[in-house]
C-alpha cells in the first residue's frame, strides 16, 4: 500500500514536472570525446544548464565530481562522497540536460539489479533509434557509485583519471536514478546505451552509477527526438586532439 | 577590376544575409547514417528547413536528387540534370541548414582545383574542432557533380545507389559552392570534412560536388559552435538498423 502511494506521488511529481516543460529535446554541452581527451575546463555556467532543462547529468570544472540535475536542482557529488548544491555561477565542461516530460511510466514489482532493470526497460522502449531520458525512483537495496576528483593541469585523459576513482556503496537508500539511454550512433558525441547517475532522497549519497539493486522501482521515460550540441566558446576545447575516437576507452571510463 | 567588383558584391550579399540571421547554429534533419542505411522516406517539409536556415544541403523524398539551399531558396538537382525550385510542402529525409552569417571571407587569386581550394581554406580556419558553413562564389573552369535518382521500395543502401549515379560536367560556369566542413567526431551523424553542393548562377546546373577548378574564388566562412539534430517523427526511421557505422562506406557515397 505504501509502495503504491509512493508510486502515485512520484507519478504526479514527474507528470507535473513534465507539464511545465517548454520543449522535449536534449541540450548537450560539449561532446563527451572532449571530456575523454582531458578537456575539463568548465566553460558553461550551471545557470545555462538549468535554463535548458530540469533533469540531467554531467560533471564540473576540473572534473570536480559528478553532477545530478533533478527537479531543477543541481547536485555535486564530490570525490570525498559529500553531496552539495551548487550556484548558477558554478562551471561545467560537460553536461546533458532536458526538460523531463515522461511519455511512459511503469512500476516494476520485485528486486532488480542494474542489468535486469535495463532489460525490463529495453523491453518497453518503442525502438533503439531515438533518445530516452530515464528517471527511476525507488528503494535501493544496494547502490554502488563512483565520483572523480578535481584535476590539476596538465590534465590526464579520463581513462587515466578513473583508474583510481573513489567508489561509494550504500544499502537501503531511497533515491533516484537520473540519466539517458542514447542510440549507438551517438558515439563519440555522447555515451551510447545507458548513462545513469544516482542521488539519494536525503541528498547525502550519489554519483555515477556502477551497479545497484532496486526494489519495486518506478520508471518514467521521456521519448526524445531532438538533441542540440553546444560546443565550448573556445579555450582548451579548440586545441585538444579530437581526431580519434575509441569506444573501448569510453566504456572503461563510463561503464 | 571586374573580379574585385564581383567580390565586393558577393561580400555585401553574404554580409547582408548574415545580418538577418536569428541564430548561428546548424539545424540537421536526421542523421546521415540513416540515409546511408536506406531511409529515404521524406518526413520533413522544405518549409521546416527554410524556417531554420537560408543556406544548406540535403536530398529529397525517395532520394530524388540533390538539394541546394542558397539565399533562402531551395533548388532540386534531379537525376536527369534538370534544376528546379521546390515548394515548401516538398519532403526531405535528410538536410543540413544554417542561417549563413560569415565570420570571415577572403578572395583567392588564381586557379584552384578542389583539393587546393580545401587546402587554402584549411590554412585559414581557426581550428579543426568546430563546424564551418562554407560558401564559395566564383567562375568555375570546370565542375563535376553527381545526382541520385528517386528510389523505389525496398530501398537499397546509399552505397548501392551511388554505384550508377549520373555524373554531370560543365565548363566556365559562374556559380556557388554551398556546404559545410564538420569535425571528425561528427561521424556517423554527419559527414566529417568537406561536404559541398554546387549551383550555377543561371540555376541550370548543380549537384553534389565531386571535383572542380575555381578561378579567383571568393570564400565566406561561418564559424559554428552549435548543432541541433532532429530525428524523423517516426516511419521507417524507427525500425531501420542503425547499430553499425562504416566510415569507408560513407566516404564511398559522399566523397
Amino acid at each position: 500500500m505504501k509502495v503504491r502511494l509512493v508510486a502515485a506521488v512520484v507519478l504526479v511529481c514527474v507528470l507535473l514536472s513534465g507539464c511545465a516543460s517548454p520543449s522535449d529535446g536534449i541540450s548537450q554541452f560539449s561532446p563527451i570525446n572532449a571530456l575523454m581527451a582531458g578537456d575539463y575546463q568548465g566553460q558553461f555556467k550551471c545557470a545555462d544548464l538549468t535554463s535548458m532543462g530540469d533533469f540531467g547529468i554531467g560533471t564540473f570544472d576540473r572534473l570536480d565530481g559528478e553532477m545530478v540535475l533533478l527537479d531543477g536542482t543541481i547536485y555535486q557529488v564530490k570525490a570525498d562522497g559529500r553531496v552539495c548544491r551548487v550556484s548558477g555561477d558554478c562551471l561545467t565542461p560537460f553536461a546533458v540536460v532536458t526538460h523531463f516530460s515522461p511519455d511512459e511510466w511503469f512500476e516494476l514489482k520485485g528486486s532488480y539489479n542494474l542489468i535486469e532493470l535495463q532489460k525490463e526497460i529495453d523491453a518497453r522502449l518503442p525502438n533503439t533509434n531515438i533518445f530516452y531520458a530515464i528517471r527511476i525512483d525507488g528503494t535501493f537495496e544496494h547502490v554502488r557509485t563512483r565520483s572523480v576528483p578535481a584535476q590539476e593541469k596538465p590534465y590526464r585523459k579520463l581513462t587515466e583519471v578513473v583508474k583510481d576513482q573513489p567508489i561509494f556503496e550504500t544499502k537501503d537508500a531511497s533515491g533516484t536514478l537520473v540519466g539517458f539511454k542514447c542510440p549507438a550512433y551517438i558515439f563519440p558525441l555522447n555515451v551510447p546505451g545507458y548513462h545513469l547517475h544516482f542521488i539519494s532522497d536525503k541528498r547525502d549519497f550519489g554519483g555515477h552509477l556502477l551497479d545497484c539493486r532496486a526494489r519495486d522501482p518506478v520508471v518514467a521515460i521521456d521519448y526524445i527526438r531532438q538533441i542540440e550540441l553546444t560546443l565550448p566558446p573556445g579555450g582548451d576545447f579548440d586545441t585538444i586532439d579530437l581526431q580519434t575516437a575509441d569506444q573501448t576507452s569510453l566504456n572503461k571510463a563510463e561503464k
